[in-house]
């Protein structure tokens, strides 16, 4: 019985591979593609971006890992096998790191730490007023793991903050808006956005014109959550009207992030190369040891991702 | 029966004047320096940098209320009456304004941002590694009202967070270091030092070459507390040898910070105009207001400034 280790670059595997041993040292470990030596051997896939139909040349196949918290490129690949499970990475590691950037991101736009990177290089000396936190009103697009973390550490930090998602959640502070019948309600109270949406049918392009354009005026999006999710032409028609005043942007529709797109050189976008939240195998791999444990037990791994939802 | 107010500057005075007039309607407001009228009538000053040998010109005040947190400017004025009670401003708009800061910071140099912003220049597409927060060991220096609060949201955010103060503090999930002969230990194990010392005869100078050299190599600096806490020729002599890797600084030794002052335009210094936490009139007059109402009531004001001490 092996666990078959498919990750995008050799160093990565290495780094996985270690740290499964030490959780299941007693199962053997085959990176994709090299190593793999008979296919119905394969119980277990810990997959990254697996090549589109390589999962449904496993005969065997029991689970489908995912290193990952988002699932799209699993979820679209037409010859998926159906009768495996997929399941997404949940892990405090992942979510701990997802928190850190959108916290981070949100306290660079509300205390308006691009105007002032810019007065240093003008050694510029002036003071730009800001509400109080309790007085700024941030908004999550998804309070499932991410989003709701998120939303516990900047209540914290006292922000007001709502949600918004498929169905209604009870957190701590946090107003929950849900369905799309109050989206509306939910953007205009919005100030500053993160979305943290799984990339489904239905999410696909939702950070378009006329979803962005109920924000209210001066309004800050954050995306780390999946680069379709956002119409970028539309971004940068709000960003030239003013309507919406700045982005942190993680992921892109293409990644690389080509060397000639306008965001860029964009005065009022940051860009980071989808590091928000890259899993951490150090913490990661037991989430992984913890599901193969549970299904030789002969108990459900957990979260097995609703195929019709698409998360 | 008259307040005193006063500002460094009009509008603020105004703002002041306006939020105090909310919280003590019944009592006459006079801003310093043209309202005076009758020095004698004046029993409480509400002072944010008074000119030296002003407070000792009234002679029935019962109280200083300082609007800021930091009381080094009164209590290095010789003509200081030392029998009028010194207040320090304690309020949660002003807690909550400076952890923002802090935790930003702290974010900004733990996830590598100055890089990142460094490689979108450049347009380059490259994860930088960072440690889990779980493993990245912050110290905060002063363990006052505001250095707990910053703890206690970089706790939430799971940080390995340690303190050191002049006594011991007990916070939840924070490590507590006290006093000079366990100064070095702490230094040791903080790679992210955030100072929010008060600035008195002890702590003056204390960023130096001597403590600063005991951070592991690599180590970062926030400064948020005051900029006589810092020998700034140290720090710049430990970034060129790279024991020090980066710094915020939100305070100097001359403020505004001079136009040819090296720290502007540093690679690898962060500069802020004193903007970590400018107190917030709108909550903070309720903090003045619940002082002068106690100590007409024949209550003490709290806190009041040790002078021996000088915080």
């Amino acid at each position: 019985m092996t666990i078959l280790l498919q990750m995008n670059d050799a160093d990565a595997a290495e780094t996985w591979r270690a740290a499964l041993r030490r959780e299941l040292p007693d199962m053997a470990i085959a990176v994709y593609p090299d190593e793999i030596r008979d296919p119905s051997a394969i119980a277990y896939a810990v997959v990254w971006k697996p090549p589109r139909g390589m999962l449904a040349t496993l005969p065997n196949l029991r689970a489908i890992l995912c290193t990952g918290a988002g699932v799209d490129h699993l979820t679209s690949d037409p010859e998926l096998p159906r009768n495996v499970p997929v399941v997404r990475m949940v892990d405090p590691g992942m979510t701990a790191r997802m928190t850190e950037y959108v916290v981070h991101a949100v306290l660079h736009h509300h205390r308006r730490m691009r105007e002032y990177t810019a007065q240093q290089e003008t050694r510029t000396w002036r003071e730009l007023p800001v509400p109080l936190g309790q007085d700024r009103h941030v908004g999550i697009l998804g309070l499932g793991e991410l989003g709701s973390d998120a939303a516990r550490v900047l209540h914290t930090l006292r922000f007001d903050v709502a949600g918004w998602s498929a169905t209604r959640k009870h957190l701590d502070g946090v107003a929950s808006f849900a369905g799309n019948a109050e989206l509306s309600a939910f953007l205009a109270r919005t100030e500053i956005l993160v979305c943290l949406l799984p990339l489904t049918g239905t999410t696909r392009g939702i950070l378009n014109r006329d979803v962005l354009g109920r924000l209210p005026a001066g309004a800050c999006l954050i995306n780390a959550a999946r680069g379709a999710l956002l119409v970028e032409s539309d971004l940068l028609h709000l960003l030239s009207t003013g309507r919406i005043a700045e982005a942190t942007l993680d992921v892109f529709h293409e990644e690389p992030l080509p060397d000639t797109h306008p965001f860029w050189g964009h005065p009022r976008i940051r860009v980071t190369p989808h590091v928000a939240s890259a899993t951490p195998p150090e913490t990661a791999a037991a989430r992984i040891a913890e599901n193969v444990r549970a299904m030789q037990a002969g108990h459900r791994p957990w979260p097995i991702v609703d195929m019709a939802e698409g998360y």
